[in-house]
């Protein structure tokens, strides 16, 4: 990836290659907590749109699917659940469970989330608007695509 | 605003001029609910910034501010909050208590946040990066600088 964080951010680099997951600043006092992330910090990209997950029921699964091209930030700010990750070579499990923890998630990467706790909100960042045919659903697919780049 | 929603999001203005409350489309399916907002139809800005705040506690306010040059858009995914609002001239109040409602704030707006419920979790989308000059704290001074505007 061509940026880096420049500041407090903390961050590892997942098995998958190009998925980083930020473990971001947290701003606590009597007032309460506050995360934050900044463009060409710890938010890779500038967000075309954004969308919230909630009232997923017990043992339902999202996502199941990859992108062509967007960008993605996924942070489970209330509750928890668990990002499964896949280049086509390599796969990944990482669980978000704290508001600061944050998942960027490159194109060609199919992603699921499971594991919702019943409280659990899923907000994602992403750098396009919505355009279905920029999804690929179809895993065969994807194995083609992905395996075509470079990594 | 030189912009104005284009698809199924509905609103409504607030007396403080420019303020809109955003009620976002949601979809519910077996999996769970999705609400979701895009840039040039109901996110008005491309955010360089978003934090998250959560963990206040009873009777704690935040905000207490306005702001220069930022413009932010305000949802509650979790649990609920109370934003005041006021222009200099005249003020509203407006209860976040659903993850689809987003209360777009413009600049040179004075707003502050109370009455979190326990659970409550405050996702700010922000068009710009942290800069500490880019506020106002002093409610005289954003007195003079919000009256000096056209309205």
């Amino acid at each position: 990836m061509e940026w880096a964080p420049r500041n407090e951010g903390l961050y590892i680099d997942s098995k998958v290659t190009g998925v980083r997951l930020f473990d971001l600043p947290v701003i606590r006092d009597s007032r309460g907590s506050l995360s934050f992330a900044e463009y060409d910090q710890t938010l890779p990209f500038l967000p075309r749109r954004y969308f919230v997950v909630f009232d997923v029921g017990e043992g339902q699964t999202r996502g199941n699917h990859a992108h062509r091209t967007a960008h993605q930030l996924l942070a489970c700010v209330k509750g928890s659940c668990l990002v499964d990750l896949d280049n086509g070579q390599t796969r990944d499990e990482i669980r978000l469970d704290r508001p600061e923890l944050a998942l960027y998630v490159p194109p060609k990467i199919w992603a699921t989330q499971k594991e919702f706790s019943r409280d659990g909100v899923l907000l994602v960042l992403a750098s396009e608007g919505y355009d279905p045919d920029e999804y690929i659903k179809d895993y065969d697919e994807f194995l083609r695509i992905a395996n075509e780049c470079d990594r």
